[in-house]
């Protein structure tokens, strides 16, 4: 293929303008080989916003977007349970795709849209999830570098106040993708399979629903075991008392210093978060939060919670800077440089499996496994015992 | 019973005057109600110190010490695989018993104990392990006091170099029971059970060995299932790269600040710890570890790597100078007095037993249901699937 001068802007839709849409313009603005041409979202003040703030073509629906503007791309932002039948629908008019994670509310879904990328000859990738980040990628670097030996264990844990932020119905609701172990943990066990090279065995895991007053999946335990031997843990918790970031040297998911938890006498904002809020409250309070919920140009890397990573010959973690490596010879500190975004790794890896210059390590097929883990943890919970995986797939090499 | 200042005292014998023998040595002189009477170790130099230092009788064998010595106690500090026949041994002379953990190398074994116990009429306690450390109790208190709700997920880790100091044989030799998912793990399995009442359900684990050089258990990953809907991980790395202290504020296992890992430029010690040592040498430097391996007087809380404690409504964990408590109030510190030693908590534990002014709370059916949790997860390991649990039992109200 040519180099990306002379290749054509590939044209990209964003369906879907929320918090996850809209921290996606920055990366699409910055990377030449994307022009964002179009926006759907089914509020007409979103829409009149999008069009006013980036002067972007906006869409009630990806049916309209498809008949009446010319992109060669799309990114399903919207929520998950919509997820499938516009992929397919995308697929269908053959433009590649990008969809927000998690890719889909089942497994099936998730396979079918895999399957109608392929059989469109499209690309379908799937994120943005926090294996994208810097941090985990300089781990894989480090792993296959082969001085540590292979993976033997990755734990991870991630104390947030995720279920207490506003919210739709459906981000709350399991059998439409919502719940922490949908969305969070769609992150956390892409990182994990990143990182032991993707071949998960089986899971075992419980999930937790504990108030009543907001009802959904707030905190798991999962357990999971690779092909290789390797095993992993993902904890997250959700319910917003202990925050991880106390572990994290105060650095939060996007590379911001984050509060963590006030004292106990500094309490009145704390306790208001958890208030209800009527459904049309959740909304506006989600609009709102939208335009700053992803902030760009962080002065820290992005610390999605502590993991550990044990290797035969040493472990890794993150510091606010870069990784920590610890060997027989000591510890090292690895500063990493200010680095593109995440999402400026999603849009390069997006645009390079486009122009067939690399596959994509996030294609489909990687989410599948992804949410099938998501699934397995789940159905484990439920049935109480382990649950084996069929969907995985290995870590494609990138060299 | 009458009150203790009117009993006699508890005269007790220790079998094994290795480190966990020598340091409970404090907290037996500081309980006026027992009285050290007589050691036992098939170290004549050893013996001599012992007869030395403390002015007590010293016996090469148990069944000297059962001949010659009048006592009413024995404090069983051997090596794990001779736990069942000194145990039964003390038993069948209607000697009360405490015996070190693990309870013993087989859960075959550690219920014949229980059995022996029974039938003797004697008391069987299982300690020191670090559930008996204030913090813990003082957790264990907090949940009771059921304002945080119900303990949903305890998740611990520890990463330590123990597998790389001075070893016996049977230490690192599963079968005997080596190895640190027997050794380690009986901590953290004591301690989750305590903290999520006792009654686990099942076990899901890897173990690992991944160090040719010093073969044996020396890292793993457990998920533990419990009964009421409450889970756990355990995870524990020995391999002496990364230390948990470095989560802890620097404060280690007992108390006392931890340097944990050099920085590169400073690693000629610990690249020499990893050499080969041959038995000689190794028992010699155990030896010679022994007097100081255990120290006394604190100067923070014990702290076993990091766990934190989620509940319905807030999270627990450590801080050196006791607990940091998370709810919807906020952050609250609540320091814990500078406590007895957990060893003198162990004692006193033996001493009410004994008296029977309470029961105990890590008897001997408490003891065979840790070791189960460690023989489970051993041996889920092996067949790659779950475990379930048979010999488990619930925390005994203390009130």
């Amino acid at each position: 293929m040519s180099s990306a001068a002379h290749e054509p802007a590939v044209r990209i839709g964003i369906v879907g303008f929320g918090t996850a849409g809209r921290a996606f313009v920055p990366a699409i603005h910055a990377h030449r080989g994307f022009a964002l041409t179009a926006i759907v979202d089914p509020a007409e003040t979103v829409r009149r916003a999008a069009v006013d703030e980036f002067g972007v073509a906006a869409y009630e629906s990806l049916e309209a977007l498809l008949e009446h503007a010319d992109v060669d791309a799309i990114y399903v932002a919207s929520p998950t349970a919509l997820h499938r039948a516009q992929v397919l629908l995308a697929c269908g008019a053959r433009k590649h795709v990008l969809v927000e994670k998690p890719m889909a509310a089942s497994l099936d879904d998730a396979r079918a849209m895999t399957a109608a990328a392929y059989a469109a000859g499209v690309v379908l990738l799937v994120g943005h999830s926090h294996s994208y980040d810097a941090p985990v990628h300089a781990m894989r670097e480090l792993i296959d570098g082969g001085e540590l030996g292979r993976v033997r264990m990755v734990n991870t844990w991630c104390f947030t106040d995720w279920i207490y932020r506003p919210r739709r119905a459906d981000e709350l609701d399991t059998q439409q993708g919502g719940g922490v172990t949908m969305r969070q943990g769609s992150h956390q066990f892409d990182i994990i399979r990143l990182l032991c090279g993707g071949l998960a065995r089986s899971v075992r895991a419980r999930t937790f629903d504990w108030d009543p007053e907001r009802s959904a999946i707030g905190a798991h335990t999962v357990f999971v075991d690779f092909a290789d031997g390797a095993a992993a843990t993902a904890i997250y918790n959700g319910y917003g008392h202990f925050f991880s970031t106390e572990l994290c040297e105060g650095v939060g998911e996007w590379g911001f210093m984050s509060p963590g938890r006030p004292a106990a006498d500094a309490s009145t904002q704390a306790a208001g978060a958890r208030r209800p809020r009527t459904p049309e409250e959740e909304l506006l309070a989600k609009q709102a939060r939208a335009k700053h919920a992803i902030p760009g140009d962080a002065p820290h890397q992005p610390h999605f919670g502590l993991t550990i990573v044990s290797c035969e010959r040493g472990e890794i973690r993150q510091s606010p800077q870069g990784l920590i490596v610890y060997t027989d010879a000591g510890r090292t500190d690895l500063p990493l440089p200010a680095s593109p975004s995440p999402r400026a790794r999603v849009m390069a890896e997006f645009h390079d499996a486009i122009c067939q210059r690399a596959a994509a390590v996030h294609d489909g097929h990687w989410g599948v496994a992804n949410l099938e883990v998501c699934e397995a943890a789940i159905a484990s919970s439920i049935r109480g015992r382990d649950v084996e995986l069929k969907h995985q797939v290995a870590l494609r090499a990138q060299r």
